[in-house]
């Protein structure tokens, strides 16, 4: 077997790459949830002076790269990749954001999970010499999100309580060789997994089975336990996702579900008219990145499990009758 | 620097990454140009009995795929990742097809440079340990693509003479350690270039300069020269990239233009109608998999270079008056 694997899934990075900075940005909304005090920025409003919301969302990706940059004064040639992704058709906005740099893109998709995809395809490039320092970056907006894959948003339409809501927000971080900062010590990626739900507002029972796959098979790849994380943190499977993910679960005798978090069912407060909870690929990125690393940093998680979910169909494939393919990507993270 | 790196935007490949087996196949459009005897496959029709193009893409997709485990007998469990993407929103053929199979899957987005950038990441997961075997896809279909980025093909718009025509067609490779088979020995992953052409009916000519920066710096980053290369082998440039290219290199006195060829301007007969020629993620795949291969197999080359171009303009993009990014990723084949 190739040395950096351990089981049918599951890399691991013996070197140690390390998230060495961050930053997460988030609309005035999320800025009302309950993990407020965990995001970098917030803003004031979600347009930022842009004639559309796609110039807002790639507004936001490139302040957010511009901010990780200047945390610890990385400058642009110490970059060897720059791997990024998001939900707009031709993930655009990670693209135009990406015109402003000269490091190597790789452009991803992976919807929501594209996050984790992106942290686990750095921590390989760092881990097999191919580079030093590699630029991450996500980010998503409810109104983009919402007129390309549901409904124009001056329609209204009411969320129903599996209905997920976009989170508007940006994240990007580092990752490199460093002292300090959280390690990347697994991924463990998932493949499709599709048990034939149609209903694209319900999103959460579809990627339910994708977080479970991917779980179990790190889990039984790393012969660790759910005890073993401080937090298990999935997203984004919202409320009704989360309900079906411990269901799958309890059936299968899995110990230590209090461990389970989800950042799509949190990052919203109970008072918010979001239906299932959050989505979109800045969800899970902001959470891990504010929230997530905000734990570790301050000692009160040793060890977080990140399954980030994601919901693979388009617009096209919902109207032509097809069901809804996910994934699941998995990345351990150690202080 | 990191020591499978060679020069700014250039990895290596020591330990000998091969294509160990490959399949192509072409609608009846390509399967009438002058490459046809490349091809493993011409299909009789361009619909396969399916209900949309969009079934029919990734059918061709599901084909290249099977055929392509079939030709040394590989099973699925012996894959390590499935890397993917196509030209259709959310990468949605790479992802059904990605479905019926139990590899982790990665989707990629690099419209017609995709090919290249799965060819280049399914080195680094071998050369970095990371796997033994990886499997790689792509498709496009003309009716596909016109419909979602161009017109629907009923309105029958004619080609002017810089439009591209998408190649039908899908390929599938299995990139693995072994005795025989062309050897990966250079990637070089490109940056965005944005150059500001906003035309979408002329893709060569905003590709032009992304191609001319990704090739100049893999020479750069070698120490090579043009004519170290049998062939160079562009795409999908078509014939109006082409010429920009030469020119581009003519000005910087660049020797050894004789080794350019373009996929995209040769996969079509001079009497087909089509345009600047071929485009789409499938073009260069079956061009590299197909005739590049071919030239290796039967020692007419002994080194190709493959710079894959793609325009990553979404019809959003170009509606809100953007102009359209561009990027190529080089990768070296050695006999």
């Amino acid at each position: 077997m190739a040395s950096n694997r351990i089981g049918s899934q599951t890399v691991t990075f013996s070197k140690g790459p390390r998230i060495t900075s961050s930053y997460t940005i988030v609309g005035p909304m999320e800025g009302k949830g309950p993990y407020a005090l965990d995001f970098d920025q917030i803003l004031p409003d979600d347009v930022l002076g842009q004639k559309t919301p796609e110039k807002t969302e790639r507004l936001m990706l490139e302040m957010a790269i511009e901010k990780t940059l200047q945390q610890k004064g990385t400058k642009l040639e110490d970059l060897q990749f720059l791997i990024a992704g998001d939900l707009m058709n031709q993930i655009i906005s990670s693209t135009f954001a990406a015109r402003t740099y000269s490091a190597p893109y790789l452009g991803i998709y992976g919807a929501c999970s594209t996050f984790a995809q992106a942290l686990g395809l750095g921590a390989v490039l760092l881990q097999g010499d191919f580079a030093e320092q590699v630029l991450i970056g996500t980010a998503s907006h409810y109104q983009t999100a919402e007129r390309q894959f549901r409904y124009p948003i001056e329609l209204n339409v009411q969320h129903i309580a599996s209905n997920h809501h976009t989170v508007t927000g940006a994240a990007a971080a580092i990752l490199g060789f460093a002292d300090q900062g959280p390690r990347i010590t697994h991924a463990t990626f998932g493949h499709v997994v599709d048990m034939g739900i149609k209903d694209a507002l319900d999103m959460g029972s579809a990627m339910a089975p994708a977080a479970f796959a991917t779980l179990t098979q790190h889990l039984k790849d790393t012969d660790r336990s759910l005890e073993d994380y401080d937090i298990v943190l999935t997203g984004d499977l919202g409320k009704q996702g989360r309900k079906m993910l411990r269901l799958l679960l309890t059936k299968e005798d899995y110990a230590g579900l209090d461990r389970l978090q989800d950042g799509g069912s949190q990052i919203y407060g109970d008072g918010q008219k979001t239906g299932a909870g959050g989505s979109g690929t800045a969800c899970i990125a902001v959470m891990t990145l504010g929230y997530g690393l905000n734990l570790l940093k301050s000692a009160k998680a040793q060890r977080i499990l990140v399954v980030a979910t994601g919901a693979l169909q388009s617009t096209v494939s919902v109207s032509q009758g097809e069901s809804i393919p996910c994934i699941a990507h998995a990345i351990a993270l150690e202080a």
